[in-house]
């Protein structure tokens, strides 16, 4: 009953899970009757210092995909090429594939999957949304049945710990960043993560499975933590409330949205208390309520638990020779709009200071159709501050009204807009 | 690609998931790309209202069973009988089996999936544990890999809202029990329930499938909340702690040990936030690190929703003639023993209200090599209130110094004993 494994990286996941295959083969054979074997392991660089025994490591990626003693390939390397070529390359030759590579999934998964479907061999990937947490596998399996309401979770460790740490510490975006770059926990190129483009790909998956639609990451509305300022996490403190960075994906009566976006959350939320690097999903259906996953998003090793998952999964699958995969189909569904998403917004702005201005800015509101619920203001010296929280209207009419409001000449400039999530 | 479904069950979750049988095929069909179709649901008592249509109800429970137009047999019985007798029937004529049965699976669960596994048909029971929480497939599949250090929860709905209850309201346990009977949350006989023995076949499976190690039910330790004062509640919360039940599943150097008992746990601990009929489970390992799985732990709709989970999964395999169960090997491993279990303790002691008591006191507790960590002493006129919280010791030096105190002079009576859980 043995499966041998061509691991495609070498890095932080991949070394850690050729350790675990080195080391676990006795546990792996006791829990799940499966001997597994680590036939390589394809590296960029081969002078690179590594955690496994260098014996396993090789350059020559094709020769993993093509070695016959491989029977399943797990790909680590993240990023499109050469990964979308060599997993092409394995499901074309009959091998199942296991990857964390979420960019590859969420741009060419479709194609992907229908391959696998076509040779009949397993795709798996869990590890490409929430480090640990089992969430791929209960929404394509567990809640298959389900008629997904909404999946929403703070799926990206790095904009979580900074975001936590400017809250803590009342510090600056980019003076965290460095530290965050310091410790570790986020890149050199922060990019991916502080963009949301990561979390972008990982709503996109989870939006697919959930709705049984395919949803390409371009079709996720996605904003950034770049431009938030410590004076707005400030204030959402005063205000009861914390700012993460949420994926939301979201099915409506006019079709299923999914964005990225820090958003303000009430103190009481359960996601509101997610610190640090940790990830934490909602799933939520009229039959089952709401559901919560937590635990580490990100680190070697927990990725490494959640890939080795997979692989024992698909080598029982490639053993019985039994191909199970796609568990779940995609129809075509066209997605909703972002312009009708429904949100309150945090708008500050930069005014002058002198009577008058709030009933500038309070009209523009009301032309957009935006009601106001609530307004500080305080005066800067030159200038003065204006914070407004609105109730809950389109998105379109929050953008018209923050036009308006941008325009009119009591107003410096609009500093800051973050939506509002005021459910529990 | 038709599956047809004979339901065992016509209750709160058979009547739920018929519904959902009946009315989701389509989103069934498009998601998972089977056609599910309901063919006969059997109930004991034809007379009583349904919330399904009464045409597919009938008594002929072996009919069920025996039907051909029956591919797959779905279990919400619960009990023994005729349960056990049914499901070995239908795996013994090769049809594969989804069960809620917590009780079934604790006690007779290592013959039916082993005869599930000679039959060559799976054998899934998500709902048994956790209602709408995904447990059952995480451990049997995304952990398959790991070495699972523990798996720690709030299993049981009915207890946790009457702890609940008595915490935020500062009631007795039998006003609160009464309550909880005439709103529905608990059964007119409760007994499984309070006395522990519900959530101690959910530990006895969630220890199974974390060590690959077949746990019975009566290898598991079991204290209910029956005994508790709601004293004990409130000195709790005066002390910063919650009263949970909780049911551990834990892998030590002696062996696994699983156990169900109430426990103080600080505010801080996330499973202390838990409050109603939720349920929520921890599991730990070293490579995973620490995963928070919460939500709806009862109620028809989301129980329904595991079961439906579990149906498309035994139907995907059904069709593709796969079989792919057991997901998890159990290997006989020995179990520690209990008595090494290492915790803290609450003792509540009633005492004579003169000098020298709580040296005497002191001095039992030292004589059994318990350390004590803190004391509160109150006058209650004739005698006075001793409570007791110690350091970290063994179960058996816990009982003896207890047994110890007990003989006291005086000492009137020991009150109360609880285990303290402080760790995060």
């Amino acid at each position: 009953m043995r499966v041998g494994i061509g691991l495609l990286g070498g890095g932080v996941v991949g070394g850690s899970l050729a350790n675990q295959l080195l080391n676990d083969v006795e546990i792996i054979k006791a829990k799940a009757g499966i001997e597994v074997e680590l036939v390589s392991v394809g590296v960029k660089d081969i002078d690179k210092d590594r955690v496994f025994p260098i014996e396993y490591a090789t350059t020559d990626l094709e020769s993993v995909v093509g070695d016959d003693r491989v029977d399943l390939v797990v790909e680590l390397l993240g990023g499109i090429e050469p990964a979308h070529s060599l997993l092409l390359a394995a499901l074309e030759s009959g091998k199942p594939v296991v990857t964390a590579n979420k960019e590859l999934m969420a741009r060419h998964g479709e194609e992907l999957i229908a391959l696998a479907a076509d040779r009949g061999v397993s795709l798996l990937f869990e590890a490409a949304v929430g480090g640990a947490i089992p969430i791929i596998r209960p929404l394509s399996e567990s809640l298959a049945g389900e008629r997904i309401d909404r999946v929403m979770g703070i799926v990206n460790g790095t904009t979580n710990f900074i975001l936590s740490s400017m809250e803590e510490e009342g510090r600056e975006y980019a003076d965290v960043l460095s530290e965050a770059q310091a410790l570790g926990y986020a890149e050199a190129d922060p990019t991916a993560d502080v963009s949301g483009q990561d979390s972008a790909a990982k709503a996109a998956l989870l939006a697919g499975l959930a709705f049984g639609a395919w949803v390409g990451i371009d079709q996720v509305y996605c904003e950034g933590i770049e431009s938030l300022e410590s004076v707005d996490i400030e204030m959402a403190t005063d205000l009861g409330y914390s700012v993460k960075l949420l994926a939301i994906a979201e099915s409506g009566p006019n079709g299923h949205v999914s964005r990225v976006h820090p958003c303000l959350l009430p103190f009481s939320h359960q996601l509101a208390s997610v610190r640090g690097a940790s990830n934490a999903i909602y799933v939520e259906g009229p039959n089952l309520g709401k559901l919560l996953f937590s635990g580490p998003g990100a680190g070697g090793q927990p990725t490494a638990t959640a890939v080795l998952g997979d692989v024992i999964t698909a080598s029982r699958e490639f053993l019985a020779k039994s191909q199970v995969t796609p568990r779940i189909r995609f129809s075509d569904a066209s997605p909703g709009n972002f312009e009708d998403t429904m949100s309150r917004w945090y708008v500050r702005m930069e005014v002058v200071d002198r009577p008058g201005v709030l009933a500038a800015v309070a009209g523009a509101f009301g032309d957009a159709d935006v009601s106001i619920k609530s307004v500080w203001q305080d005066g800067t010296g030159d200038s003065a501050r204006l914070v407004v929280v609105t109730h809950s209207a389109p998105e379109r009419s929050h953008r018209e009204a923050v036009e308006e409001v941008g325009a009119l000449e009591s107003v410096i400039k609009v500093a800051a807009t973050i939506r509002v999530l005021d459910e529990e």
